[in-house]
């Protein structure tokens, strides 16, 4: 792994939403059972959340609150699921994602066996106000410091 | 879910490594295939983590990175993984989990199928160096402001 190239350093790694110097936020296009999934990717190439310095992890995590912020506001999703783990990809990225109580897995994680397939409807239904929520979470970004 | 009494209302929820108003830190005695696993539970009972205040969430997560920085200095896993899910106990609290690329389920998240079994000899040496990581956190804990 450590001698292949790193795909959070070689583009976006999803449809931008957000960028400024420390990190970017992005949606995520490839987990089809989780639209309402969102990353905010860290720029540099550290793999954990501690080598950051303390002002840096307030930022990234005030970052993934505005996010978790919007998909509860926009969604009411029955949760909403905070993760860094990057033990494929050791670049520092957390997952934000809005979970919904007829989601593939739930209550597990999203990485457990599906235990159910959603309404496709409802899953359009969701896919169709995604883009609305990109532009409030872009504007929301904009008026953080 | 929402009418069976909280468990991590109930009881400490773990070994109890070090408690202070805003949370506790635990060590998880119940994942055998991952020892090194330790949860930081906000005492309240709030879901997201978003409803903490700034300062909480400041409080919150250099806690969960103080255990993330003895796990890497005391064990050096090939990974931590952090996360705060919250679907089955929607009571705040983040998991603080030490990964190995010989674990159960490494790279995968520990929450998708085991794809091996851990040596146990190795499992049983990493669970013997848990309680002098226990003190050595409860230490940085009693320095922490």
């Amino acid at each position: 792994m450590s001698t292949a190239p790193c795909p959070l350093c070689h583009d976006d790694a999803g449809l931008l939403v957000h960028r400024r110097p420390l990190y970017r936020v992005v949606r995520v296009t490839d987990t089809l059972a989780h639209p309402a999934f969102y990353r905010v990717i860290v720029n540099a190439h550290v793999a954990e959340f501690s080598a950051l310095s303390a002002a840096e992890r307030v930022a990234v995590m005030e970052a993934v609150v505005l996010v978790e912020q919007a998909l509860l506001r926009e969604l009411s999703p029955t949760k909403v699921n905070l993760a860094s783990l990057g033990n494929v990809v050791p670049h520092l990225h957390w997952h934000v994602i809005a979970r919904f109580a007829d989601d593939a897995q739930f209550p597990a994680p999203i990485w457990a066996p599906a235990v159910r397939e959603r309404e496709p409807a409802r899953l359009a239904a969701l896919q169709a106000q995604l883009p609305a929520l990109d532009a409030a979470l872009a504007r929301a970004f904009d008026h953080l410091p």
